[in-house]
């Protein structure tokens, strides 16, 4: 995964340096790349070569950048630290960090767009894929559910408000990356309607479990600022359910999605232990 | 063209309400629409209705208006003023700004991936349209020229950084406007040559024009504060050639970009009055 992000992304004394250095910065800082993982197990899972839909699992994981980048901007959570390592914005100045967010954004369309054609036998799935990433990513998906986690903020949170920031802010992403990997790989309603599921409920148990950890971590193994979500009234799980209601809830939700995956068979297995892997994490 | 955005973009009271009333505060504030109006004339110079490629015309906007937006922070430009409106981040905050432009980017690639296939005669020319967008926008375009615009400042400028930085920031986009006009028009690679090289002129005769209304133009007549290009010690034509010498420069290429257009005949001649208006406006 690392080496195909590598080879996508200019080298970073490429003119503007500053711009490439930006974004390279925040790319490999030792992110997990759940998302493209998603992308090719789902693609695997329909019976399609992991190397073919590569351009889109890097291009999920340049929105995910992108959208750390700009969440940890002073104007937004404004960490100074993410996964032990300086945000974007402290190495390379505010301006930098909007900046090579944004063409980060804008590359994941370009790298989508540029999945070889035989990958999704014709052009249709390749255009179906920008739908789904732009639906995900945008004011119905990812942004709205920033926003809307932002406007939430310091006021009393309620379960339908905390549902759709969570849906929302990480959900979306999540179950476009599996379907993205079904539409490039010319899946059937049926496995798409699996992916969809399984993505959903995935989505939510990540969300939670991370909720979870910011709750319980500890500064060392998160490398971040633990607690910083209730610190700042944040809307999350445990503060509506408790840390083991929550994780309870993670399981279960784990739990319908493996279920929802009977549909693809034995080649969905990684999926399955992706889930187990989700909810059991501790970092 | 206001029409369609209006129709495009979602209700300002639509949830999460801060994020779309800043998007449309920003969508609908008097713009010119040059790119919109590039994308219509250029497929309408190649036989193709206007409607037809709306969305995209729509796509354009949003993408030229979330570069404003980000622009107008204040970690970059820092402008409280533009066309007369107050910004962005002046009426909403700074996080609402850096969302509303990043969800306006997404919202671009979204409306291209949904012009009508009939548009396009297949799904190859939409296709062709995302990977002209995004090349025009990101890393190798108009954010490259941001970025390299922000180096220079204060800096000595020298003519080679000085083009890369008007061809990119402003240049690309208004040639992928047109060219994504003519590949959604089914245009053939002489009616592509003829756009791309008038593309290319008028880009770089629009920006060339900027730069001297920015020295010579009124507070009143721009609507936003005139003059502080230069006061930044900002790379700019007139620093270099003087008032009278970067209109003729200007001038120069807007003949050579409308004896490009000779190739697509009687049809092209809205583009033809673009170019003059181009040079010759005054705010």
């Amino acid at each position: 995964m690392d080496t195909a992000l590598d080879h996508a992304l200019p080298r970073k004394d490429y003119f503007p340096a500053k711009l490439h250095s930006a974004m390279r910065h925040s790319v490999f800082s030792g992110g997990k790349r759940l998302r493209p993982i998603l992308v090719l197990a789902a693609a695997e899972a329909c019976g399609q070569r992991a190397q073919a839909v590569m351009p889109a699992a890097c291009a999920l994981e340049c929105i995910h950048t992108y959208s750390l980048i700009h969440d940890d901007l002073p104007a937004m959570d404004d960490d100074d630290w993410r996964r032990g390592n300086p945000t974007c914005h402290k190495v390379f100045g505010e301006a930098a960090a909007v900046l090579a967010g944004d063409a980060l954004q804008t590359f994941a369309f370009e790298l989508i767009a540029r999945v070889p054609a035989s990958a999704s036998g014709k052009d249709r799935g390749r255009l179906e894929a920008i739908r789904l990433l732009a639906q995900a990513a945008g004011m119905a998906g990812m942004v709205g559910g920033q926003m809307a986690d932002i406007v939430a903020e310091g006021q009393d949170v309620n379960l339908p408000i905390l549902q759709y920031i969570h849906t929302h802010k990480t959900g979306r992403l999540i179950q476009a990356a599996l379907l993205i990997g079904g539409v490039l790989s010319g899946a059937t309603a049926s496995q798409l309607k699996a992916l969809s599921v399984y993505g959903e409920t995935l989505g939510l148990a990540f969300q939670i479990t991370d909720d979870v950890l910011n709750v319980v971590g500890e500064m060392e193994r998160m490398g971040k600022n633990v607690g910083t979500d209730s610190a700042r009234g944040k809307a999350t799980y445990p503060a509506l359910y408790g840390v083991e209601g929550s994780r309870t809830q993670a399981r279960r939700l784990m739990e319908r999605g493996i279920q929802a995956l009977q549909p693809l068979g034995q080649r969905a297995e990684p999926l399955r232990v992706l889930a187990r892997y989700i909810v059991q994490r501790e970092v």
